[in-house]
This record gives structure tokens, sequence and C-alpha cells, in this order.
């Protein structure tokens, strides 16, 4: 294990810099915090820095790597470049992945497509959902949040290693994919558990409050819908998106099991 | 329209004390933030005190029922109030209402019962599956959030007025209720796709860290269990409770389509 070093001024304002989406897109680096998330990230992204309390460094340091910047902190110190309400044990630096998307896996996988979820938790909530259901990709509109977001990586549970976000032109890529089914859920979709649903194909879902946007509901080859119980009744207006996410996912693998 | 009544320093820190779960029991008294949940209400549920910028009265004043004691505020003040970090336009104290728990409903309904969750977000969220699915009943452990947490109001979206929500001591209430199927979700369960569900029931849904309790656990009579894709595959651990809560509701309301 490599030796502590000083936690500056500077360097404390360089990780209170990466609370910033511009600041982690210009450095190519994101933040995570809590010992299970960056010790689940660790094999799987390049860190930079961990800034830790003894307790962690003490349970944890056998296993760090060289070549890892540390510094060790008090927890009021851990608190204030923390951007959670309840800061962690020890905060993780990593670098940003290059993601690629092959056009080929869009047509042999099950894609999700995020138009304008925004979300921090959402988005977080989604990536673990697309995990555990084994889907690779996430593509996103530009004003999709950040998927490198603090709160994000924190929801995602570390599922951030095994799906790959991409932020792309959306209606762009979509009319780009000739053949490839395109699903979406709207309250006129017909009834989910009754349409048919193939085995590869793109789901979009929408944003929280207006849904999918007119230029993608148009590249849309299938409309879905969750039906309320019993069908018809009165009950709240929509479902959260990362709840309705895991329910077409769901759907969609159940059929193929 | 009754006439605006002056915010005093103390009826400031009333507003404020009800963020205390103790106060809001003490008193009977809960809060809801936002125009759209704050009007979702008013149909069902006593409203004590609309506190509200000017902006809010201009648009709603002519709606609002006698016997209401209306505060206007400035932007700054209704953030010093607020609980959440974006404050709205308006926020809505209301008589937390008398729920009791028929027996019956028991038999001859789909039921959720929360085994210590956690987190208000999470709680919130599933009621509001719960009413996508009509789901009337929740039991709650007593150390599960309370559903009238402001987060958890905010997170229900309005379905608190459809939903009843109802803290008891589930071992014993399993234990009372003979006959009635009692399902719950368990990395070890049966493939919840695969195994004969009941229309009626009680689904018991565990804690974000530890899942649900031993003394729980030996009332479950069906043990399930959502498989990830593929089956086997190395992904996250677990999901979500809300998430694998909507797709276990949806699972069963799928059924009886």
């Amino acid at each position: 294990m490599c030796r502590m070093e000083t936690l500056t001024k500077n360097k404390m304002k360089w990780l209170q810099s990466l609370s910033k989406k511009r600041e982690r897109d210009e450095q190519r680096l994101f933040v995570a915090e809590g010992a299970k998330i960056v010790q689940d990230l660790l094999p799987s992204f390049e860190c930079v820095a961990l800034v830790g309390t003894s307790e962690f460094f003490r349970r944890n340091g056998a296993e760090i790597a060289d070549g890892i910047e540390l510094y060790e902190v008090s927890d009021s110190e851990l608190e204030r470049i923390s951007s959670l309400t309840t800061p962690h044990a020890v905060l993780g630096v990593f670098r940003k992945p290059d993601v690629r998307l092959a056009a080929e896996n869009l047509r042999s996988q099950l894609t999700l497509a995020l138009d304008t979820v925004q979300d921090p938790g959402n988005l977080g909530t989604i990536i673990r959902v697309a995990d555990w259901f084994g889907i690779e990709n996430i593509l996103c509109s530009p004003d999709t949040a950040d998927a490198f977001n603090p709160k994000t990586v924190q929801a995602t549970m570390g599922a951030l290693s095994r799906v790959r976000v991409h932020y792309v032109d959306l209606p762009a890529l979509l009319a780009s994919v000739e053949g490839v089914p395109v699903y979406g859920t709207f309250l006129e979709g017909d009834d989910i558990y009754a349409s048919p649903l193939s085995r590869h194909g793109i789901v979009v879902m929408g944003n929280e409050g207006n849904g999918i946007s007119p230029a993608v509901e148009r590249l849309v080859s299938q409309k879905l819908h969750i039906p309320n119980y019993p069908k018809g009744r009165n009950t709240s207006e929509s479902l959260n998106v990362a709840v309705a996410t895991s329910i077409v996912c769901s759907e969609f693998r159940r059929r193929i099991f």
C-alpha cells in the first residue's frame, strides 16, 4: 500500500469541483462514495484517488493497489467534500470509461433509451435495473441526467461497471437503425401483457413529467402501456419512470425465460 | 375565500415542527408540498392550513374552501419552512386520517406488507405503485418509514388519498390471518414467473439492506424470486425495494387480467 498524502486546500477544492458535470466531463473523472460501491468499482475503473477515514484504510489498506493517491481524513472533512447528505467512510475518484456503441448490438440485444430522464436517482435506479435484466447499453438523450452524477453513481449500487451509458442524438440514432423494433410506453399504448414483444430491440422511456418527446415518438414502432388495476380505475396518473422501466424490462425478459 | 392571516414566528415554528414524526403523531397532522399534490389531497383530507406564494393564491384562491387558515409568504420564507431542497409554491397542512384495517380485506384482496423499509422515498414510490395496481392497504412494521414524512408524501404523488397505510406488529398480524397466503421475495425463492400466484394474499417486502426479518420469514408460506437475466449471471446483488415491489405487483396483476 502506498503512503498517505496530505489533503491540501487545493486538493479539497479539486474534489468538490467534481460535483459539477462540466468539471467531470473536462477532467474525465467521477466520484463514488461508500466502501461497498468503491470496492465494486475498483476492478472495473481506473482509480485516481481514495479519500477515507482511518477506519476505512485500517480495514481495506492491504487490498489497495499502488499508484492511487491516498488521503486520510476526519469525518468532518469527509462531510465537507461529500455531495451526499450522509457521507460514507470513503470517497473514490475514478477515471470515466471510454464507451463505444456497436451498432450490431442494437440489432442483437435488448437496449434501453432514455428521453430526457432528469432525476439522477431515477437514472441510477434504471442503470441498476438494466444490470439485473442483462441490458448492456443505455442510450440517453443529451439532456438526460449525467450517469456520473454522484447521486446517480450512488443509486446504481455498482451496476455502472457492467452497464454502458451513451449520450446520443436519440431521434437521429433511432432513425438510423432500420428494422430494429422501437418500443415506448404511452397512456394510449397497447396492454404490454397482451402485446407481442421481440427478444431484441430498443425500449424508450420518457421524461418524468412529459413522457416521450414528439421527435422520438415518431420513431416508435410499437406503443405499449402498463395497465392499472382494475383496468380504467381512477388511480395515480402515471408510474415513476424507474418503476415503469423495471416492469417493462421484467415483462420482456419473462417472455423468453 | 377566507382572508389571509399573518405568519407569526410561532406559526413558522409550528410548521417546521411538523417535519418531525413525533410532532406529526401527537398533533395528528402532516404536510404536503407543491400545488399538484396539495390539490390532489384537498378532496380527501381535512386541510388545516395553506401556506403559499401570492402567485399560488392568485391562481387557486377561488377554489379554496372556507375554514382553512391561509398564509401568503415570499419564496424565501417558503424556503425556510420547506423540508424539501426545492420548495414549491404551496405547502398544505392536513389532518392525518383515521385508518382501520378490516380483517376480511386481508382475505379478499391483495395486500402489501413492508418489513422495515427505511427510505421515505422508497415508501412513497411503493404507495404510488400500490395505487396503480389497486392495492388498498399496506401493512408496515413500526420501524418502517413514516408514510406522512414530507419526502414520502412527495413521492406518493397524491396516491395517499387512495391507499391506506397501517403500522402493525407484522409477525403477530401475519400469524393471526390463517389460510391467507403470505408471499415474500428471497434470493433462494422460486422463480416468480413460473410460480402459482393466488388472486388474494399478502406480499411481504423486506428492508433495503437486510431483506425480510427472521420473525416474518417464518410466516411466509411461499418464497418468490425475481430472476436476473441471463439466469445466474453475475449482476447487482439485488433490486431496489420499490423496483422489486413493482415487478411483483405487476406479475400478480398480469395473471388475472
